[in-house]
């Protein structure tokens, strides 16, 4: 379902911009730290979060993963989320997570959270459009 | 509705990341230019494009504008999309568009464009979540 080229993208810590459904009908687009293992990705947010309550709602989400040294190369996947309420999980995934974005950091700013539940987003891509950025792709086409 | 900060980083030609509703209740999440004018955000698309049909059928969009340079700043925008039908004006604006993304090239990319409709896309937000980016937001929080 990935290209080499778009591993090689998901493998940098660069930001998921991740897209659901709100219980009214509209929509919520968010920025989350996320690692990608087996083209399956994996994101930590509280249990409580609106994000989190509205994939156990509807798990269908849209992600975008984009190169913010060049705006023309990004991955769009449809898929959808299953949310693991396992703290303890979510907690050990987040070190892992974080160490990707703050590398020596990490484990200081996990041990700092807060004790409220966090769950771990578990995205199973469905259908990937990439944007390999080579040459700039026309916004109006 | 917006801040100061929140108006520079509109300003600059950074890439929108716009969420609509699909026809089956699954969501599209894409990679856009832009243009924000008093706070309204204009894009331009093909009127067969999924993204027209997808905002002409459920106008209810999210948008993430985020800046490349620092990944902890960035603005969730929710609102509502008026797809213009008017190839004349979507045309023009274009060129506003692309000057801000290709600058002396912009009217030689409009002019090679296809003969095929293009649409406007107006935003009119209605809820604004700003991230300022001068402290790293927790991602997990």
């Amino acid at each position: 379902m990935f290209s080499d080229n778009d591993l090689v993208l998901m493998e940098r810590p660069v930001f998921a911009k991740l897209a659901m459904h709100m219980a009214d009908g509209s929509l919520q687009n968010t920025v989350m730290w996320f690692r990608a293992d087996a083209g399956i990705l994996r994101m930590i947010a509280p249990e409580a979060s609106m994000k989190a309550r509205n994939l156990s709602r509807d798990p269908q989400c849209a992600v975008v993963i984009d190169d913010p040294a060049n705006g023309y190369r990004y991955l769009e996947i449809r898929g959808r989320a299953e949310v693991v309420r396992d703290d303890t999980a979510a907690r050990r995934e987040l070190r892992r997570i974080a160490a990707r974005y703050i590398a020596a950091d990490a484990d200081a700013y996990v041990d700092a959270l807060s004790s409220e539940p966090r769950v771990m987003i578990v995205i199973h891509p469905e259908r990937v459009r990439s944007h390999s950025g080579t040459t700039p792709a026309p916004r109006a086409d």
